[in-house]
């Protein structure tokens, strides 16, 4: 199996100025590959210490990835030390240097001479053009075939260049044709504890696709990798084993791969030609900002009403006081009093409603911080509330009351 | 200087599942104490490779901290590496034994049989004691002084034992008595450039503080780092750099440090006495939730509504149908029009304002998509709207648009 290292190079990271995120990206994008990596690293803008690290990786691997450190400045040392490693000197290339001549007058900026720099390009190297960004990056190779390959550090010009250019690069050179694909089901409202005794023979026993489970708060992903020649093989080998998996979740499983919870909440709204609206309390725009997020949202998401201030909940919402008296105004009562005024408020089918103390401030020992009412009403009369008790500080208990409110939305969706 | 190696330890990393963001931030508190980061790795969960690259770390650095491979299973293993280079055996330690039997009883949970492997350390490490998790943390010494750290890699365990461990026992042994103070002032309508340009003097001559310009979007952070024995000692080298700093970003200066946009907005809300409300519709919701994300901000925050429907517009914020029809619904009009509505339907001194054209479909080469309004309004009858054009996909104009209008408001709070 090929196997690399990664580096990202820059002192901010050095410094937690920065958290690296490139690393992971690329790391992802190696394993579906089916390419291993070894480790990775991170090194300041140093050419001694870059070049040090670059050979001691190419000692023990087939090729080491470079993030960061092309840019124009005194700073950006990556391709010098990369030549001082590989024992190669620099020269211009010319494509690459006519490429910046057109960007830059495209910006309309003038080119300033160390921007040529980014030109330079060691000797024999197969260049990587950037349409993103003034450094290219490249790919060049020591005697022995081990290779140093090199991309800029700002994420939206270093992904297209690695999907479109490198990694057919790698491909081709290591003529890479198993490869990992990867199927995620994505659920909610089960603990990976519990999803791991339902699935737990399947787990432990499986070699290919392998399965993982990963906890994101109270939604689950349960990952299945597989290795295989194509994606047709891949599904073959998904197939069987997503439908028991499948039958152990059902009820909570609500989508797979790049679908989420607001997008499916809008596929099945759409279906059924229905339209939701969100009247908010503690959760303060949240859900509406998380249905608004999905593309064409609008086809089904009609509006929203956040609702700090007890009178707004009368006013608007056409809350009974005198409940908010007798009940709080964190209670079922008002809970489910706030989607049936939503309804009626933005002349939408369906409506969900938080109401609760987000703290810090605010709880008490009957209510105390973190305690949440989600109510849930439609157009035909119909009402629930369900009442949350969550951990955590301010933000936390909004994002997390944010999601369990989208995930009985989802529920009631489903179940019809 | 005292210099140390991070190292993240996880298979998960380096199959690009999870981003670290443990290193960035142990990074920069080891900055802030003035501990020398001199190289940062990430291994997976193989023992031999954990001890090969703590052991490698400890030739050429004083010591090498790691985060995460401290859990109950069997894939956690990296004190048995620590153990393994630094050539001593584990041993059982009965005050974490007792401490996790506690936190488990705690939790209503039977402690498993694997949880007792959290409680063994190596023989004479400092126990890093961990209130927060099952796994406690360790120091040990090799026997030249060097040494190996280790911490969970839950970032909400890690962060606390940290700060309030870790830390402390590294002051103590080296002996670090400077160390590095930071200042961040905040701004907001200017770019990176030009902020280097009107502090470009500073910015190249400064040794102490030295000078950091940080680009998040609209928003752009001058940061100042001082060496010195104290915060007092810090403070008086901040003071005459921050006024010049101050004079030349006036206008564009909203906070420090910890203050965000929203937090300011809040404070000059609460000294003017006055109120505020939303009415959005191309940022969904995201102005209400950054609006309700600060604590105790039901004081100064009524409500918002979000209008996805042109009837909506008319129904709850009396926008003159007319308007919409006339200038269209993404227009300077409208966009007053919503924000003086917004002050009748929520009973708010002030209102801001947003319509646009978020995507990916719904532009034309008239309204391009990016485009977006933005409408303010008071009590007093004052009204105003600011067009503005973000590049970008859906969720990257959304946030723009977002904190753009934030920016509005907070320069129309700070005029007042």
């Amino acid at each position: 199996m090929v196997s690399v290292e990664i580096i990202a190079v820059g002192t901010e990271l050095l410094l937690g100025q920065l958290v690296d995120t490139n690393t992971a990206h690329i790391a992802a994008q190696l394993a579906a590959s089916g390419i291993n990596v070894y480790g990775t690293q991170t090194v300041g803008d140093n050419r001694e210490r870059i070049a040090g690290v670059i050979g001691r990786v190419l000692d023990r691997a087939d090729g080491v990835i470079t993030s960061g450190g092309l840019g124009p400045t005194v700073d950006d040392l990556t391709k010098e030390a990369a030549c001082d490693a590989l024992g190669v000197p620099l020269e211009l290339h010319e494509p690459s240097l006519q490429a910046m001549e057109q960007l830059f007058a495209m910006f309309g900026r003038p080119m300033r001479e160390n921007n040529r720099k980014q030109a330079m390009m060691p000797l024999g190297a197969h260049v990587l053009p950037n349409p993103n960004g003034s450094a290219p990056g490249f790919v060049a190779a020591r005697s022995d075939g081990k290779f140093v390959a090199a991309m800029p550090g700002v994420p939206h010009e270093m992904k297209p260049m690695l999907a479109d250019q490198l990694l057919p690069w790698l491909r081709e050179r290591f003529g890479l044709q198993a490869a990992f694909y990867t199927r995620v089901l994505h659920t909610i409202g089960l603990g990976e504890s519990e999803i791991d005794h339902r699935i737990d023979e399947l787990f432990r026993t499986l070699e290919n696709p392998k399965i993982g489970i990963l906890a994101h708060g109270s939604r689950c992903d349960v990952k299945l990798m597989a290795k295989a020649g194509s994606a047709e093989e891949a599904e073959e080998l998904f197939a069987p084993i997503q439908t028991q998996i499948e039958s152990q979740l059902v009820g909570h499983l609500y989508g797979r791969d790049a679908q989420t919870l607001e997008s499916v909440i809008h596929e099945r709204l759409q279906a059924a030609g229905k339209s939701v609206g969100a009247a908010e309390s503690c959760t303060g725009g949240l859900i509406c900002a998380a249905l608004t997020s999905v593309p064409g949202s609008s086809q089904s998401f009609r509006g929203g009403v956040i609702v700090y201030d007890n009178a707004l909940k009368s006013d608007l919402l056409a809350v009974d006081s005198a409940a908010i008296e007798r009940f709080g105004a964190v209670s079922a009562q008002v809970a489910e009093q706030m989607a049936a005024g939503a309804i009626g408020c933005l002349n939408s089918d369906l409506a969900i409603a938080t109401t609760g103390i987000a703290g810090p401030g605010g709880g008490s020992a009957e209510k105390p911080v973190g305690l949440v009412w989600i109510g849930l009403a439609d157009r035909a009369g119909g009402r629930q509330s369900h009442r949350l008790q969550f951990p955590g500080e301010r933000t936390v208990i909004q994002a997390r009351a944010t999601t369990s409110a989208l995930g009985l939305l989802w529920r009631y969706l489903a179940a019809r």
